[in-house]
């Protein structure tokens, strides 16, 4: 049996009964849209991804793209992939029919994108980047900007990528050096360099956009001035036919190796070597870090879907391998002449593939849920929409997180069920979790999103992110007492909800009274315990659902809640405890200890 | 600066102060050895592991062994690295002299082994591999099996390998099927196939014995029927010359494409396929796994060593790149105008490297005490053997599993550190990634180490494993509280050997009423638990020789200790508990739900 990368009927299970859709297709936002337009698209998707994407997987990540001659080439795989995934209409699924979009509700546009991810994440990091980079120009782009490159872009005849890196820089976008001078004809003459640039040439399309950021003669230092703009690698001709296009001074000076996601190309990229190369502001001078965190924010929560995704087919590969390998016998009764068991009969096979789908499946809810948030903020009446946008703001970095550092320890253990054959690059194990390495890295580092959660999202606006967060917790928990949900596991959210709001308050004074040092000394930890507090929420939510329901699929659930309750949760208490004490052994050590 | 492989000031302060070496220079076994000869040993494999051997694993990591016409061609740099690694002696450092050998304890033989196997993995593992199967001949085998191969062997003319697992029975070695059928010339005529088999042809040697498990026509089915045969891939002419070799019908049928020790070939192997291959016998007929067993213990702690190797070597590439690497500033003072600061003073970035020293320290401490440990069971005086041999044996699944699980998280976090870089292949921390994953699988996996150690090691003879643990333990809180150590560390140690104790004494009793699948439930979260424990001991230990002094040196390892007890020992409890109460969230569930 293929792999079906994502189980079809926990995602039906999530819209109908965990997180309903019905109540965001009331919003008028998606007047357009029914269950059955929506069915189509996800039914659509799924097919695609295991008929069509997924086969391609393998190939282009076992020959990555070549760099030669200045160009990249990147497997010819993809040539036949991209029109295919125009037709499905991924690049525009939840975006507005102004600009060719089926204004799909975002949360049934990222259940389908996580089958796509799943099926062959590079293909699907080409489509991310063309969508994310069009819609800033979409949502910030004047009239000329929207005039070139939209329609290109949308429309799939060019791509896009996201160029903040720099070499000097990485993380710390302040420090970035690339400059823009006004030329006087509305365009900046760009020069600057930048690197991990993903998707930043081939020969699929004819055209690549760039949204670099980058700073303007004069502007500010540190992050007040940075300046976004659109820089194509060829530019139309002046006064030329609308669709000629020159060179537009932008090279690749190298290709990276990247350990995992090679399908997709991750470049450095030179602007201006030549001194011709023309940029397009996109949205006001110096408010470029203010855009691109708009677009990073969303792109946190794909990254977080990705992760999920890439986590999902290594889990389903290793129930597979789990109920078809034989070997050994259960320990009651080791009879040598006994045929030997299928592996998923040792309790520890078990252990690893519940642990799995705990991972797989929470963070699939918390996906959803997230997007289904984006919906409402956007969407809701107006009053609630700052309620939902808090709670969207809170949960971000979690998404983005949990799904990559859990989903790498769950491909581990998907290798480990493969044993010695998982050890070798004949089986795909290997290859997802080289992938799923990379999500604790881009878009935000782990301990960028520590410092994020505890420094920001918490705090800011007096707390009102884990109100928000708590109130839905609260509204889960009444939820689970009344389907006859175990009483502890709601007894122990309710529990993690107080101390969280204790140790956190206690974390902010702390910050007022100037120790901002040991405030965020332990903000992985307090990441690391709100991720499981989250995802014990989200099963809560699952088993609210579930319980009650005597077929396999309900109690297999409530097997999975039980697992995270028992075994993960109770992390969670000693997590904070470092928190509160602001337990000094690595932050007050000295670097010259190491 | 190059990267050192090892701590030499910590690897010197374990032999002096820590576990010191003095005692076990004063046994007689070891009386033509002193500090001088021993360090000796010790600083030429440092310089030769340093100056010879790092600079041959990239290399050989980037370019895999070739399979090509049936024969298998290992990377070039080994050709020249094999002589140099005998004129070192490491085949036989802590083997007799009536073998050629150096007769070192073999805590020092491990100390030095490590930078060797932090420098070069794949090279080592040939060392390894011939060693052990060496080592199994010169004990079991008889006088025509010792002087057909072990001057050849431990001489390293000839290399060795350990051919246990069959494709359809993998760690069940009981379902392994090659047969042996006596010849009545005093050889039997083996058929069979193995697979994964390590170092099982190449062109550094002229011959390849590989160690190989079978079945003798009519023996009883399971792990008593099973024998040990050494079968070269070239055998002796019948009354040729006595260096004259002819082909023994021994084939290469594939080459696994593994994932990391990619200098090191994987191979499927076929003997007898022509009906002419010869194996000598090694031992008693049906006595093949418990010579397999010794032998697999000692290979257990190599891999604790090899483990402990890789994350230390990826430990201190990634304290160099944080301390070299410049990006953003500390929370407290963001002047955008100011310079950015080396990312070790960032106080996650110390997190990881804090981290990433108490699992690498840890382990290094854990496993020169399993060395010593095996000196004294070997050793020390009679009445005292089995006391260090119950303790040994209680630990072995620990310095197996440990340094492979945890250290595989620690060189993730030496990736993390690298950011995008640590991402490409163009850093070697995602190579150490990938060798690290291996120790979770190979002499027996993760799983089986939990089953081995709750199942086996602290049950048997009445508990004498955890007696012997417990005792060691509470000397070292004497020690520690002597020397001044904070009371609470001691105090969360001795609490815990009583909850140990506890839990064990329950699960025993479970398991005797009958419950053995619910005894064996959660063996791995009691392997996890008791490993933290341990580690928390040893950091105890290393705590008590570092306490009182202001180096900073001693403090960066009360600090370790000090992240020890407050980050990780408060796992143990909550996993204890899923022990005692046989949780069954996994066990209790049908495979038929996932």
């Amino acid at each position: 049996m293929p792999n079906p990368l994502v189980d079809d009927r926990f995602v039906d299970f999530l819209l109908d009964a965990v997180h309903p859709l019905d109540p965001i297709l009331a919003l008028d936002a998606f007047a357009e849209h029914d269950r059955d337009t929506c069915r189509m698209y996800l039914e659509t998707s799924r097919r695609f991804a295991r008929e069509v994407l997924f086969d391609s997987y393998h190939p282009m990540d076992a020959e990555q793209p070549v760099f030669e001659g200045g160009r990249v080439r990147m497997h010819p795989r993809m040539e036949a992939l991209w029109p295919r995934l125009l037709e499905l209409g991924v690049l525009t699924a939840a975006r507005s029919p102004d600009v060719g979009g089926f204004a799909l509700p975002g949360m049934v546009a990222l259940a389908s994108q996580v089958y796509l991810m799943a099926a062959n994440g590079s293909a699907m990091g080409l489509v991310g980047l063309t969508t994310a980079a069009a819609h800033l120009i979409e949502v910030f782009g004047d009239e000329t900007a929207r005039g070139l490159f939209l329609d290109a872009m949308y429309s799939g005849r060019w791509t896009g990528t996201m160029a903040l890196t720099e070499p000097h820089a990485g993380s710390s976008l302040g420090d970035l050096s690339t400059t823009a001078t006004p030329r006087g004809d509305g365009t900046h003459a760009i020069v600057g360099n930048k690197i991990f640039i993903s998707g930043g040439d081939h020969q699929i399309t004819e055209n690549v956009v760039h949204l670099t950021l980058a700073r303007i003669a004069g502007a500010p230092p540190g992050t007040k001035g940075i300046s976004l703009f659109a820089i194509p690698a060829r530019r139309p001709v002046e006064g030329g036919l609308e669709d000629t296009l020159e060179d537009n001074d932008v090279t690749v000076t190298q290709m990276l190796h990247k350990v995992g996601w090679r399908g997709l190309p991750s470049l450095g990229i030179a602007f201006g070597e030549r001194g011709d190369c023309r940029g397009w502001l996109v949205g006001e001078p110096g408010q470029g870090l203010r855009a691109m965190f708009q677009m990073m924010n969303e792109a946190r929560i794909g990254v977080g879907a990705q992760a999920t995704a890439t986590a999902s087919v290594a889990y389903h590969e290793a129930v597979a391998y789990a109920r078809e390998r034989t070997q050994g016998r259960p320990p009651a009764g080791r009879d040598p002449g006994a045929a030997q068991v299928p592996i998923i009969e040792h309790a520890d096979v078990r252990r690893m593939l519940l642990r799995q789908r705990a991972i797989v499946e929470g963070s699939l809810a918390l996906t959803l849920f997230a997007a289904r948030c984006a919906d409402l903020a956007r969407h809701d009446a107006e009053g609630r929409r700052p309620t939902h946008r808090a709670l969207l703001d809170v949960l971000t970095p979690i998404v983005k997180t949990f799904p990559a550092e859990y989903g790498f320890e769950s491909c581990a253990l998907a290798l480990q069920i493969h044993g010695g054959y998982g050890y070798t690059t004949e089986y795909l194990p290997e290859a997802w979790l080289r992938d799923q390495k990379l999500n604790t890295i881009h878009e935000g580092t782990t301990g960028i999103q520590g410092l994020d959660l505890l420094g920001r999202k918490v705090m800011q606006k007096n707390g009102a992110g884990l109100k928000a967060l708590f109130g839905a917790i609260e509204g889960t928990i009444a939820r689970a007492h009344a389907a006859g949900v175990p009483p502890a596991w709601c007894d122990a959210a309710r529990a993690l909800d107080a101390r969280f709001g204790e140790v956190t308050m206690g974390l902010g004074l702390r910050g007022m009274k100037g120790d901002v040092d040991g405030m965020l000394s332990h903000s992985h930890h307090y990441l690391t315990a709100l991720s499981i507090h989250v995802i014990g929420w989200q099963w809560l939510a699952i088993a609210a659902a579930a319980s009650g329901h005597d077929a396999p699929f309900h109690r297999a659930r409530m097997r999975a809640a039980q697992y995270w309750f028992a075994v993960e949760v109770p992390r969670v208490g000693p997590l904070l405890d470092l928190c509160a004490e602001a337990e000094d052994s690595y932050a007050g050590m000295p670097p010259e200890w190491f």
